[in-house]
């Protein structure tokens, strides 16, 4: 997991009231693998509220960068992304969390510094802030509800960062489950015809009259999958069916 | 926004200690748009806190569902998916919460009812909890601090959802099968007990050594998600097993 591309993605909190909530997005990124955190005219930190939301991630915010302001924070980074709720009036390039969390790793890939800015609770980012930055983030929210907390946005970036690192790392060689042996079509044809000879002793499959009953069976099992396991379980109960079914004929 | 989709979705809390993270969650949702709740041997509720957490969503908490235990919970749900952070000794079907999402919206289209269980703070699901799941959603988080808030991942998990609810509103997404009705929770409980009770009479199970055999029946066929068909079928099989299974003894 503690790939290098974690390295480039800082989480910068702009004028953050609430000292919980920069505990808590701490913990969101850690949760996440993401730990670089910047805070900007922070109002009320180091704060113990802030230590307790973070409940195990205190040590991004002891190594949390601490600016004046947005500007001076930003300095270094190549890509600067803002998260946003409110529909401006100049129209930034607008980004889904997903196409700004690709755009992310592209950029990080390159050795570039990445910025994901999230402002104030109450008023977010001033249009001078905004203007730093390069596209702005609107995550997919109700309309009639969108107030998500800060730790919850920061929550739903970190999780698209990691999930797309994840997801690219599994594409150039996934690892397959080999802890199972499947069953295979001789262990399944074995078991559908011991399937068979069991419902006609007890009595429940007339082969006269068979309607499409093995041919339903057969797609349900086909759809499980069933591995070795199973497959013995299942044969172990036929049989112990059909030793009873023959004892009283 | 308000899609009909968004009816079919119910998000499960079991055992939460905490009142806050169920305002938490409870807002987490509301932001996404989804409303309907279900609280499952809550410790404290309605609380205060809660309603505070909740800031804003407390019309969520208003109409919630409360309920004893999770299987009653659960009855009328045919496609129920539980958050793990856990590994377990017997694997279950998971799911990233972008596959989870996408076979709930699927299943959501169709009319079924969809449950996304989320565990107690400290100690998850039961085995036997589990065992009423179809499969398990893993959020991929940071293996050295996978400790997500609970109202974080009820956020991750809502916002998969609205997020592909939007992008196939986007486009014009294709109509799956809508033939089959899927058995519900009550149904593969009267299963279950139907289907143990047939070993026991044939003398394969017996529940002074019950080893891990039901609970691997259980993930086989809730594995394979059976529909009402297939549900009578395998009903009218285990109950001619045992009608001549008894009129032997």
């Amino acid at each position: 997991m503690q790939n290098e591309l974690f390295n480039h993605i800082h989480i910068v909190l702009v004028g953050t009231t609430h000292p919980g909530n920069i505990g808590a997005a701490a913990r969101a990124m850690k949760t996440m693998g993401l730990h670089r955190l910047e805070l900007v005219a922070t109002h009320v930190f180091p704060s113990a509220e802030a230590t307790a939301r973070a409940s195990g991630a205190d040590d991004i915010l002891a190594s949390a960068g601490r600016h004046e302001s947005l500007d001076t924070a930003l300095a270094e980074f190549t890509l600067v992304l803002a998260t946003s709720g409110r529909a401006r009036n100049i129209d930034w390039p607008v980004y889904s969390p997903e196409q700004a969390m690709a755009l992310a790793i592209e950029q990080a890939g390159l050795g570039n510094r990445i910025a994901v800015v999230f402002g104030r609770e109450s008023s977010g980012l001033s249009n001078a802030e905004l203007e730093l930055c390069h596209g702005v983030i609107r995550i997919p929210a109700n309309p009639d509800f969108p107030s998500l907390n800060l730790a919850a946005a920061v929550q739903i970036l970190s999780y698209e960062f990691c999930k797309q690192v994840r997801q690219q790392q599994e594409s150039t060689g996934p690892v397959p489950d080999s802890r199972v042996t499947p069953a295979d079509v001789a262990h399944m044809d074995r078991f559908y015809r011991e399937l068979q000879a069991c419902m006609e002793e007890v009595g429940y499959y007339d082969p006269e009259k068979p309607r499409l009953l093995m041919r339903r069976l057969k797609r349900l099992f086909n759809r499980a999958r069933l591995d070795r396991n199973e497959y013995n379980i299942l044969m172990g109960v036929l049989t112990a069916a059909r030793k009873m079914a023959r004892r009283d004929s």
